[in-house]
């Protein structure tokens, strides 16, 4: 079992890698790039003894909690059996 | 119409921020978790008149290029129209 937690600024804060990224993407000739945003994410590995049915709400608390800095941050689950 | 490129250490290099994260959360008391692996993510919004036959070309080639270090990581895209 595996979760991906992905984890992107707000749409509201800016995203000064991403403004960095675009404009020498533009630079390099890439005129059909309009903008980007950069985030990170995480690739966990759940233990096979784990409770398929508090996976998720432990994976939500964890992101939340550790993960992202929810007051400038968003993140988006993905939990796969 | 947007694109994707998720960027992540080789298998076989070994992923110190990962692993940090991965033992942070066993000692927070999270012992379901196995494994952490972190990458990163870039979110690239295409200008309106790029030719849809040519972006994920482009992508690519922006991917292999600029975003991603072939030597240590793979990356993946996801084009959505």
């Amino acid at each position: 079992m595996k979760a991906h937690v992905y984890v992107t600024l707000k749409r509201t804060v800016l995203d000064a890698q991403g403004k960095t990224v675009a404009q020498a993407l533009k630079g390099m000739g890439h005129t059909s790039i309009a903008d980007v945003r950069q985030g990170k994410f995480f690739e966990i590995d759940i233990a096979p003894g784990a409770d398929p049915g508090k996976v998720r709400e432990e994976i939500n608390e964890i992101a939340r909690e550790v993960l992202a800095n929810p007051v400038i941050e968003d993140y988006r689950l993905d939990i796969q059996e």
